[in-house]
C-alpha cells in the first residue's frame, strides 16, 4: 500500500468531505459528514477534524490542506481572499497556516470580485475552478459552479477576470418552502419530474429574465387555471431561476465564451439538460474531483515542489 | 343622520375591512381586522361577518357587497373569474348570491388571464381597478398595484387587454426572513430607512434585471467588501425586486402607457419614490379609496341603478 502524503479537506457551510491521499496521488480512505462550519463553529473545528483523522488513522507528521467555508471570518482561521483579476496560481501561495496545531494545517484563501456596484466572494469553488482551469489554459471561458449560490466565473488566458454569485439553490428552496407556491409544489416529491415544463419554462425565462418575479407566479396561475401538477410548478420554478441564472451570466460575459460546466449528481443532469435545450455548448468536469484536483495541486505547491515556498 | 344604503366589504387573505354606506354615498361606519380567508375559513365566514355588522348595528335589508379572496375556491363562495380581455364592467354583472342568508349578499369576481405560457389571476385587485379606471378613459394605461403579488394591469380604451403578478412583497419577505440574507439585513428595523441605495439598486435593477438573483447576492457581498449596513441591504433588497419589477412590468406593455399608482402607506412611498428616480411619470390614486369606490360601483350597479338586473 502507498504511503500517505497529506490530507485533503474541502469543509462547507454544511458539508464536511475528507481524503486522505497517498503518495502516489491515490485515495487511501475518504470521510463525509454533515458536519460542516455551522456544526464545527460550535463543537469546535479542532475536534471534528481530529476525530476524522483519528479514524482513519494519520499520523501527526501528515499534513492537512483545508478549503472552504472553514477560513470564513466565522470559520476555524479566517484566510482572507484574494482579489480578483487574479491568476489561480495565487490561491496556492496563500493559504493561512492554523496555529497552535501540532499538525501543519493551512486553510486556502476565497476570490473576492471588489466592485461597488458588483462586490462579489466565493470561498471553496476557487478550489474546484483550480481543478478544472489549467494554468496555461488560453481564451474565454465560462465556468458555471450550480448550487445553493450558484457561480459563474469568467476566466480569460488562465486569469479569473470576474465572477458573479446567482442565489438559485436558495431561491428555489426557499420558495417551495415559505411562499404561497409551497402549496402549488406540495406532493410533487412523489411525482416523476415534469422535464416538458422545466424546458419550457428554461427557454421562457432565457428569453424574458425580466419576468423572472412574474414567471415564478405562473405556477400557482397554472394550476388555478391550466391544470398545472405539482410536479409541473416544481419543474417550472427550477426552470425560471436556472434560465434566468443562464441569462443573465451570459449578459456579464463573451457570448462566445466556451462553457464549462462544474458539478455532480441531480445538479449535474438538470444543468446539462438546460445547456442542451438552450442549445449552448458545454463539457462536465466532476464536481468532487474538481474540488479534490484543487486541494492536490494546493498541497503539492506548498509542501512537495522544490521551487515552492513553505 | 343618512339612512344606510348598502355595506362593503374588502376581503383578503390576511386582511377583512368593512364599510357601511350611508343612501349619500358617506361613510356611516367602518371596521378593520386580521379575520382575512384564512383565519375566516376556519371560523366560519358567516360569523365573522355577522359579527362585524352587528357591531356597528346594521339592519337585515341591508345588503352586502364583498370583493377578495372570500370568492376564491377555498374562500366562502366560488366567485369564479371574468376573462380578459373584457370591460371592467363585466364583473358588475358577474357577482354571485350567498346561498342560505337571509341578507342579501354577493361576492364580485376575479379576473383570470387564460394563456398557456402566462395564466394569471387577480381576487380583489380588479375592483380596485374598477374604482380607479373611468369606464370612457381613453389611450393606454398601465396601472401598478404593489403588494405581496404586485399586480400591473393593462388597459386601452377602458378595456382590460391583460396583467402581470410579480411575487416582489413575498420575495422580500421570504429572502429576509428565510435566506442567508436575513443576516445581512439583522438590526435594519432600528435604523434609518437608506434611501440612497434604494435608488442606486432600483436603477441598477431596471438595467439589467436578468442579473436579479446575482444583484440580490450583493446584500451579503456588499457587507463582506464595501461596509455595507444593514438598512443598506435591506434598501438594496427591496429597490433590486422594485426595479426588477418595473423592468418586467413595463417590458409587458407600452413604453409610452401612462402609469397609475394604486397604493397607500409605505408602499405608496416606495413606489412614488421609485417612478420618480426612474424618471417614469404617474399618478397616484388611493388603494382605500379604490377598493371602496370599486365596490360601491358594484353596489349601484345591483341594486340602485333602475336599468341594472339583480
Amino acid at each position: 500500500m502507498t504511503k500517505s502524503a497529506y490530507v485533503a479537506v474541502d469543509w462547507g457551510t454544511s458539508s464536511f468531505r475528507l481524503w486522505l491521499i497517498g503518495e502516489d496521488g491515490s485515495i487511501i480512505a475518504e470521510r463525509r459528514s454533515g458536519e460542516g462550519m455551522t456544526t464545527a463553529a460550535q463543537t469546535g473545528f479542532d475536534k471534528v477534524l481530529q476525530a476524522h483523522l483519528d479514524a482513519v488513522s494519520v499520523p501527526d507528521a501528515i499534513p492537512v490542506i483545508v478549503c472552504g467555508m472553514a477560513g470564513a471570518r466565522q470559520g476555524w482561521v479566517e484566510a482572507g481572499y484574494i482579489d480578483t483579476p487574479t491568476s489561480l496560481a495565487a490561491i496556492l501561495t496563500a493559504a493561512v497556516s492554523v496555529p497552535g496545531q501540532s499538525r501543519d494545517i493551512r486553510i486556502l484563501p476565497g476570490l473576492a470580485q471588489r466592485s461597488q456596484q458588483m462586490p462579489d466572494v466565493m470561498r471553496g469553488e476557487e478550489t474546484q475552478l483550480l481543478g478544472t482551469v489549467a494554468a496555461d489554459a488560453k481564451g474565454e471561458q465560462l465556468v458555471c459552479m450550480p448550487g445553493t449560490h450558484s457561480k459563474w466565473v469568467r476566466v480569460l488566458d488562465g486569469q479569473v477576470t470576474g465572477f458573479s454569485t446567482f442565489m438559485t439553490g436558495e431561491l428555489f428552496d426557499i420558495i417551495t418552502k415559505h411562499s404561497i407556491l409551497s402549496h402549488a409544489v406540495a406532493g410533487a416529491a412523489d411525482m416523476p419530474a415534469d422535464t416538458k415544463t422545466f424546458e419550457t419554462a428554461l427557454k421562457t425565462a432565457l428569453d424574458k429574465p425580466a419576468l423572472l418575479t412574474n414567471l415564478l407566479f405562473t405556477a400557482r396561475s397554472g394550476q388555478l387555471l391550466n391544470g398545472l401538477t405539482a410536479a409541473g410548478a416544481q419543474a417550472l420554478i427550477s426552470g425560471t431561476l436556472i434560465g434566468a441564472e443562464i441569462a443573465g451570466a451570459r449578459a456579464s460575459a463573451g457570448q462566445n465564451a466556451a462553457i464549462t460546466l462544474v458539478a455532480s449528481g441531480r445538479l449535474q443532469a438538470l444543468y446539462e439538460d438546460a445547456f442542451r435545450v438552450l442549445s449552448l455548448p458545454f463539457k462536465t468536469i466532476d464536481a468532487d474531483a474538481a474540488v479534490r484536483r484543487g486541494l492536490s495541486a494546493a498541497a503539492e505547491a506548498i509542501w512537495f515542489k522544490k521551487e515552492s515556498k513553505s
